[in-house]
């Protein structure tokens, strides 16, 4: 620490410019028409990015490794290289109709950082790496956050290459193809892990705030819901004698967003998806299937959400089943790390504000195996997984500055030597 | 009339065998695998079933005539053969998955009621016709009921001889592909009309009665709704910034169910159609869209519905469009040939009780032009439009005999010498 306990390098500054300019140059890589990008997981759109990529941290004199899950590191050595690296990454595979930030924005941020530091002759005590997370989005070939899955143990290696996509390619011969399948290795300890991202929300401009201090991750839990009734002649039916499954799914889909209410600030409902049989005009619908999506942010909350969805259910005037389908623990990031995201912003003179993620991230698996945490910037009118995505180069700017003193404390510092 | 007020040949009961065996007949043009019909209007079965029908009109002596829309009219001469005829009948076209009873059973019934007439030498004072009426369910072309509509006038001759069928078929090159283009004559003057029916409908098997004495047809108001909301993600999207289309289209959903049982005891209301868009588990619906299909059985209750209707949209949170895209008058039967339906029902020892038809049916439109009424029976489960259709032979056989006393009694008197 320097005099009046600022930060050595307090007054480092990324180059807005460059990294505007490498996510563009990144997005013209699957570019679509409506100006948003289409480059999914292991395509040779992908290879091309990811290229891109590495010959972008050579020129920066990084060491570039890929493990088997096709996991792209790009080191800086620190002053003490055998202390674990400080990363920070994200992922370069977009959705279909994707935008040119989600993922993006955290790989090039981390790219950004490193470049400044190369430009101002800083040395860090840890390592530091950027990394490139294989199939993040989850769009060709599930399961999704599949690269930060296998590093942190939330499935296998082999689970993982032997999945196929809708042509029946698999992840093994899919990284084969491109030339990123790597090393069979061992995760590598990480001493503390990083995300910068577009918030993919609105709460941030809602607030007019630059910085999102990250907290954790919310819980999932996804359910089908069917209910069963009775196909009926809407004319010849009176009110009384009737069974109709949607009555019965329009009260369920008002009782998921009064559950999420009341499990405030930050229990989420939704319900996405409605099928009705028979659907047709002049036939009261006999049976709806819906999905039932709860978030929270601790899992008492989240059971106490389950329990509520499970009695609504059972009370219900017509047969429902319920089939719990997906769940993700409630992941909070560390508090030290968290708070040297607060402080970062603060210091820089950036407003910022408490955020939960309400979606999965990379850095929701790289935190069950090191300390984490995230930066959010604003993206406009909340809008991501849309070719319409997008953000302000100044916010991007502020995030990755962020980015920037928050690595450096890690790396120089408090989180990696405590834990060391 | 006969001594204490029993109308002539209160006596003669109708072959409920016969009409059986020949419901069983006709259902065999177009059987199903699964014990229904396939028998869609103006096909080749469709010509099958014409031609077995004038095959037994005019083995019983009836002369056959068929007007420029293809309705056929089997006539059975009176004492008075310049009286407009009472006339009975119904439809012999079928749903893609329709059942046996479904209009069948209004023809053949009318058909069973000359052969008993016949067999017992009975003559009438007005003369009888048997009427099937061209492509009543209207699952090949539309407009429904489109026989019946021409006779009536709800539609013009021309309008409906240019419709066609999802491969370019006009009604009229169909109608002269299977010899049905008859002369194009003006509607005749009908004394009364009758028609027996399956109920379609749960009411009389609910309350174990036999006979429905049909007091009219429901008005109908069909509408397109639409609900403007954000598409955003589920997770990162906290519930107060949500403009969530499901959320709205689930209290509408509600309300049209309680706008219905507000306009108890025939108004009825039914969101059949539901498409969510864009229908993903993890995307809060951006927009909605539904039908709505609201009944009653006079045009005042019609219109305070649409107008309930109308004001909870308006009053959403979200936008809302409503276009209203059909509307059908309530249609009242006749009073003295109702009351003539229950009296036979009476005289004859069967349970009977007041309904309304909630559906269309050929009756409905002959109502506009004629003194009209129908017979219900009940339907098993009251499930129709359904290869598993079912009705049992004795409620068929006691519809007809109550069809049978209710033509002699408007053939012989009453009605048809008041309107005549």
């Amino acid at each position: 620490m320097q005099a009046h306990d600022l930060p050595a390098h307090a007054g480092l500054r990324i180059d807005g410019a460059r990294l505007w300019n490498s996510l563009m140059q990144l997005a013209r890589i699957g570019a679509t028409e409506k100006g948003g990008v289409c480059r999914l997981a292991l395509t040779d759109l992908d290879r091309q990015g990811r290229d891109l990529f590495v010959a972008w941290a050579k020129e920066i004199g990084c060491t570039v490794r890929v493990d088997a899950i096709g996991n792209i590191f790009a080191r800086r050595a620190g002053v003490r290289d055998d202390l674990p690296p400080v990363v920070t990454g994200s992922h370069i595979d977009t959705q279909p109709t994707g935008g040119k930030f989600d993922g993006n924005y955290g790989v090039l941020a981390g790219l950004e950082v490193l470049r400044t530091l190369n430009d101002n002759d800083v040395r860090t005590q840890a390592p530091l790496e950027v990394a490139v997370w294989t199939n993040e989005e989850g769009s060709r070939l599930v399961p999704v956050m599949m690269g930060s899955g296998v590093f942190a143990g939330a499935f296998t290696l082999d689970h993982a290459l032997a999945q196929v996509d809708r042509e029946g390619v698999s992840v093994r011969d899919a990284l084969a193809s491109i030339g990123y399948a790597g090393e069979r290795v061992a995760a590598h300890d990480v001493g503390a892990y990083f995300e910068a991202h577009i918030e993919q929300g609105p709460v941030l401009e809602a607030n007019d705030k630059v910085i999102g201090v990250v907290q954790g991750a919310l819980g999932q839990r996804w359910y089908d819901v069917t209910i069963e009734g009775m196909e009926a002649h809407a004319g010849p039916t009176p009110m009384e004698l009737r069974r109709d499954a949607l009555l019965v799914a329009a009260d369920l889909i008002r009782t998921v967003n009064r559950i999420a209410l009341d499990h405030a600030p930050h229990g989420r409902g939704t319900v996405g998806w409605v099928s009705v049989h028979p659907n047709s005009r002049n036939v009261i619908p006999g049976r709806v299937k819906l999905t039932v999506d709860l978030r929270a942010a601790d899992d008492a909350t989240l059971l106490a959400m389950d329990r509520a969805l499970r009695e609504i259910c059972a009370q219900a005037e017509l047969p429902v089943t319920v089939d719990e389908v997906v769940y993700f623990a409630p992941q909070p990031f560390e508090s030290s790390l968290v708070a040297s995201v607060r402080e970062s912003a603060d210091a820089l003179g950036f407003t910022s504000m408490d955020v939960v993620s309400g979606a999965g991230h990379d850095a929701v698996y790289l935190a069950r195996v090191a300390p984490a945490a995230m930066i959010f910037v604003p993206c406009k009118d909340g809008i991501s997984h849309n070719e319409i995505e997008d953000a302000r180069a100044d916010h991007l700017e502020a995030g990755c500055n962020v980015l920037l003193q928050a690595m450096l404390r890690a790396a120089n510092a408090a989180v990696v030597g405590e834990r060391a």
